[in-house]
C-alpha cells in the first residue's frame, strides 16, 4: 500500500479517466460495486489458489464474514444476474476501482490495486472476444502508449487434457503449469495415471508459446486430443486480432492457466516494457453467471492502472498536468477571474514566491509590480509584461499557458 | 454499502470529476492515500466516540491492527508530516476516495462513504479558514448546485467552557450539547461542579443557532468568558463569508460540537435540500500534525459525493450523460470513426433494436436501409435521413447528438 503524492497523483487520476471514457465511447456503461460485500459473493468463482488472497474481516454485529473484493467480476456479474436481469442481452458495463490481495512469499504487505474493467455479458463466442478485446486496445491506445503485446491462451486447453482426473491431482499439474516447470508437469501427470497422448500433449504446452510459427506444433500436438476444439476457438480469435490489427505483436500462450479459476475460453494478457507484469489481463467465463443463478456466457477484461502508468512513464509519454500559476502579492484579487477562464491559480506566501513557486510545480508566477502585471516562467524566470486590462491580461494569460503544457 | 447502477453511477462520476476539477483550479494538487493502514495513523486524532465507527482487522501474518480509514485527513496529515515535510508552507492538497465507517444505533449495515476534499496545511488565522470555505463553495457550484446554507461553529466555544473540568466529565457534557438536549447539558454540568458563569453560558448554546440576530445575544452570553475569543474568531469569518457572498444563506451554530475530535478552530458545515445531513463539513485543526511531529496550523474540508448527488436530484440539477448511439445491423463499421468523433457507440444484438436501445439508454439508432442511413431517436421513434458520405454522416450525427444532450 503506498501514497501518490503530486504530480504523480494526478498522472493516475488522469490515466483512470481517458481509459474509462474511451470504456464509455464503446458503449459501456459505469457501473459501481461496494468495496467489500459478503465473502459469497465476492469469491463466487475464485478457485482454491486465488481464496488465499483474500482478505476477510468478521462484522462484529452479525459474526458475517466479509471479504474485502480481491476483484470485481463477480460483484458485477451478481448486478447482471440481479438487479439487471430483467433487461435484454448483452449488458455492456464497466467499472473503476481498487481490488484488493493479501500477498503471500516475498512481498510482505497487501496490494491496493487500482483497476478499470470491462464486462460484455449475454455474447456468445469469438464475436464477443473480440470486441473486448478490441475495447481493451482502444482504451490503451486512448492512454498514450501504441507499444504493446497482446498474449492469447484459452482455459479449455490445459483443463481438458487433465478433466478425465480428478480435481485436486489435476489441480497439482495445472500450478506445475503455471511456472512453466515442464518436468514437474510429466511427473505429476504420470502419477495420476493421465492417457499417453494427454501427457504428451501437455508436456509440449509450455514450450507453445510464441507468434504464427505455434500453430503447426499446436496442431500437430493437440490434433485429435481433447483440447483440440479450444485449439480451434483459440485460432479463429487470433486470426480475428490479426485482421483487425489490434496490436504490432499478437501472441498466443497454450501453457497459460489463470489466477482466477472462473475462465472457460479465450484468455486475453496485454504486456508493454516496464512492470514486469501484464498491463491488464481478461477472459471468458461463461460459467459465473450461472453460480448466481443466471445462466449466461460472458466474457471481460481489467487494466492495473499502476501498471498502464508504470508501462507509460518507462515509455516517456507519462501526461503532463496542466500548467499552474502562482499569484504573487497584489495579484490575488484576480484568482477567480482566471479560474473562470480554466487556469489552476492559488495565493503566494508573501516570502520567497520563486522558491515556492519550483517547490509546489506552479509553472509561472503572476507579479504586479508598479501597477504592471508581468509572468514569470518558474524554472527559468523569463519575464514577459502582460497587459493591465483584465479580458486582455487573462486571454494572453490563457494563451501562454496552454501553450506552456504542451496543448493538454 | 449499494451499488450504483448506469446512469446513476455516471452522474456520481461526473460529480467527482467536477469537484475535484475545481479543487485543481484553486491551486490544491491531488493525492492518494491507502484504503486502509496501521490503525495507530488512521485513527490519529481520532476522538473516543468516533472510534467506534472504525472497521479494523488483523493482519494475518504480522498480527498488527489495521484500520479502514474512517477519514482522509489523518492520512494527508501523515503525508505532509514526512514525505513533504521539507516544501515550504502552505500545503494545498486534495484526495478522492471512499471512507469506511462501521453504523453503530438504527443501521444495520457499513457504510462505504465516497468523499472528495481539500486541506490547506501551514497557514495560520481567518485567511485560511475563509480560502477553504471558499475553495468548498467554488466546488459546490461548479456541480451545479447554488442553493445552499453555509453553517459556521466553533470547536473552542462549548470546549473552552468545560475546560477546567476533567475530560470524562467534560465529554459527557459535550454529548449532551451534539443533541442538543438542554436539560441534560445543565444537568451534567451542575454535577461535574461547573462555575455558574459558564454553566449559564454552556446552557445558552443549544439555542445561539440562526443568523445575525444571534449575535448580540451570544456576545451577552459569553462575554467574559473563556470562550470570548473564540467568539471573536467565528465572527470575523462569518462577517468574511457574509462580505465575500459564499452562499444565500449564512448561518452559525455555537452550540456545535464534531465528529471528529481533532477540530481546533473554526468548523464549517453546507447544508442543501435532500439528504438530511451536511452535503460535506471542515474545519481547523491545529493540533493534528503535531500527533505526525510537524506542529502547522491546518484546515480542511470534504463533501460527501452521495449526499451532494442527492441535493443536486432534489434540485432537479442532475447532469445527463452524453447521448449514446445504437449501431443496427449494417452499421457497425461505422464505430471506429464515430468514436473518434468523441460519440459513443455500441453494436446491437441482431433483433429488437429499439427495444434494446430504451432498455440500455442509447439515445439514438443509427439504421442502414436499402443502402441509406437514417438517425432514429429511441423514444419518439422520429426518424431522420442522414448523408451517406461518411464524414458528412459523422458530421451531422456529432451535431443531432449534441443537441440532444442539452449542450453537454
Amino acid at each position: 500500500m503506498r501514497d501518490l503524492l503530486p504530480p504523480e497523483a494526478w498522472r493516475h487520476a488522469d490515466l483512470g479517466r481517458r481509459i474509462v471514457r474511451s470504456f464509455e465511447l464503446s458503449g459501456y456503461e459505469l457501473v459501481v460495486v461496494p468495496l467489500f460485500e459478503f465473502a459469497d459473493v465476492v469469491e463466487r468463482g475464485l478457485g482454491g489458489l486465488e481464496s488465499h488472497e483474500v482478505l476477510r474481516f468478521v462484522e462484529p454485529e452479525s459474526g458475517a464474514v466479509v471479504s474485502l473484493r480481491p476483484d470485481m467480476t463477480p460483484q458485477v456479474a451478481r448486478l447482471v444476474a440481479t438487479r439487471l436481469a430483467a433487461l435484454p442481452s448483452p449488458a455492456r458495463l464497466c467499472y473503476q476501482g481498487s481490488v484488493l490481495r493479501r500477498r503471500q512469499e516475498r512481498a510482505r504487505r497487501h496490494r491496493q490495486i487500482p483497476q478499470a474493467g470491462i464486462e460484455l455479458i449475454g455474447c456468445d463466442g469469438p464475436d464477443g472476444d473480440l470486441e473486448v478485446l478490441n475495447v481493451a486496445v482502444s482504451a490503451l491506445r486512448a492512454s498514450g502508449l501504441n507499444d504493446f503485446v497482446i498474449d492469447l491462451g484459452h482455459g479449455r486447453i490445459a483443463a481438458a487434457l487433465v478433466e478425465p482426473i480428478p480435481a485436486d491431482r489435476a489441480r497439482e499439474i495445472l500450478d506445475a503449469l503455471e511456472v512453466k516447470d515442464e518436468t514437474e508437469v510429466v511427473r505429476r501427470a504420470e502419477r495420476a495415471g493421465l492417457s499417453t497422448a494427454s501427457l504428451a500433449a501437455l508436456a509440449e504446452l509450455p514450450g507453445l508459446h510464441g507468434g504464427a510459427e505455434v500453430w503447426p506444433k499446436a496442431e500437430r500436438a493437440l490434433g485429435g486430443t481433447s483440447a483440440e476444439p479450444a485449439l480451434r476457438e483459440l485460432k479463429r480469435l487470433w486470426e480475428g486480432a490479426r485482421a483487425a490489427e489490434l496490436a504490432p505483436s499478437i501472441l498466443v500462450d497454450l501453457g497459460e492457466t489463470r489466477d482466477f479459476a472462473y475462465y472457460t475460453g479465450a484468455l486475453f494478457q496485454i504486456h508493454a516494457e516496464g512492470p514486469g507484469r501484464p498491463l491488464g489481463a481478461g477472459g471468458r467465463y461463461d460459467g459465473l453467471l450461472d453460480r448466481f443463478g443466471a445462466p449466461r456466457p460472458a466474457v471481460g477484461f481489467a487494466f492495473g492502472l499502476d501498471d498502464v502508468a508504470w508501462a507509460l512513464e518507462r515509455a516517456g509519454l507519462g501526461a503532463a498536468p496542466p500548467a499552474r500559476l502562482l499569484l504573487a502579492p497584489g495579484t490575488e484579487a484576480l484568482a477567480p477571474l482566471l479560474r473562470n477562464a480554466g487556469i489552476a491559480a492559488a495565493p503566494a506566501p508573501s516570502r520567497e514566491v520563486l522558491d515556492y513557486a519550483r517547490a509546489w510545480r506552479y509553472s509561472h508566477v503572476l507579479e504586479a509590480l508598479g501597477g504592471e502585471f508581468s509572468l514569470v516562467e518558474s524554472e527559468s524566470q523569463r519575464r514577459e509584461p502582460l497587459p493591465a486590462e483584465p479580458s486582455a491580461l487573462i486571454s494572453t494569460l490563457s494563451t501562454r499557458l496552454r501553450a506552456s503544457a504542451g496543448g493538454s
